[in-house]
């Protein structure tokens, strides 16, 4: 399984690639990428999401994840923050929909309880713990490209729960 | 100038263009086509997005507008039906720049008094004027075209009065 996460945000959209290695017999996390993609704040918003999109889409080709795993979010930020996010958003599903990938989208707390064991976690913690699990030196930077690596190690963590409880 | 208005919504994204015969003497506005897309409520979230795009792109391309005009969204209402509109606002801008195309925005007062005379109007009185400005025996349906119509004529009406102005 190679699970390709997503944080969308209005300025930084992460992205991480994580595989889960289903012939050692560990069945080992496996780090594949990450990174972000920053949006210029110059470029009229259609012009921005077109690059999300687009970068998305060749992200998704030159990877090729069996599955995308996304945020779920629940707001108690204002209208208009969630208008925007909600742009980036929109085009970074039907990126994943273009790809001809299902998605599955997880809420804050399963990420941080699959990552850290702990729902409340702070953001520290996440990056530190997705560095551990993925073997790294660090937490890969930005901190967008680190949590869309721990959605898509929650995804993995998900499945393989499932898969215990004989429902997948 | 021919001008292509998006009307996004969760349900309806409605769509119109509008053009303006430059040729004629009183520069009369003439309507184009007009319609809506429905969301089908069955399908996925991703799924859903990339219809839109997809109906979107094949318009643009149908109608070679111009331009595209869309609505400025001032939110009063909650953040998560925020988001959700701003999902399909997003692949709705993103169509329009995947096209070649700027995207200008009003805000609703402009567009209700660029039809109606009156920032203030109602609904139905949109309605009743996009049908009689264009010469049509009664307003499309859904209300989502007639709105999308008001909003490339409302484009159209701004560019005539930046251009009286001497400033385009």
């Amino acid at each position: 399984m190679r699970v390709f996460g997503i944080d969308c945000g209005t300025e930084y959209t992460g992205w991480g690639v994580v595989e889960m290695d289903e012939v050692s017999l560990q069945r080992e996390l496996v780090p594949v990428a990450a990174g972000a993609i920053r949006l210029d704040k110059k470029q009229k918003t259609a012009e921005r999401l077109l690059r999300v999109h687009t970068e998305l889409m060749a992200l998704l080709a030159a990877y090729e994840p069996t599955v995308v795993a996304v945020e779920e979010v629940f707001f108690s930020a204002n209208a208009k923050s969630a208008l925007k996010l909600g742009q980036v958003r929109g085009v970074a599903l039907m990126a994943a929909a273009a790809s001809g990938l299902l998605v599955a989208e997880y809420a804050p707390l399963s990420i941080k309880s699959a990552v850290v064991g702990y729902g409340l976690a702070a953001k520290e913690q996440v990056q530190f713990m997705v560095a551990r699990l993925l073997d790294l030196e660090r937490a890969p930077e930005p901190a967008d490209a680190a949590d869309a690596l721990a959605i898509a190690i929650c995804h993995i963590h998900t499945s393989q729960t499932l898969e215990m409880q004989g429902r997948r």
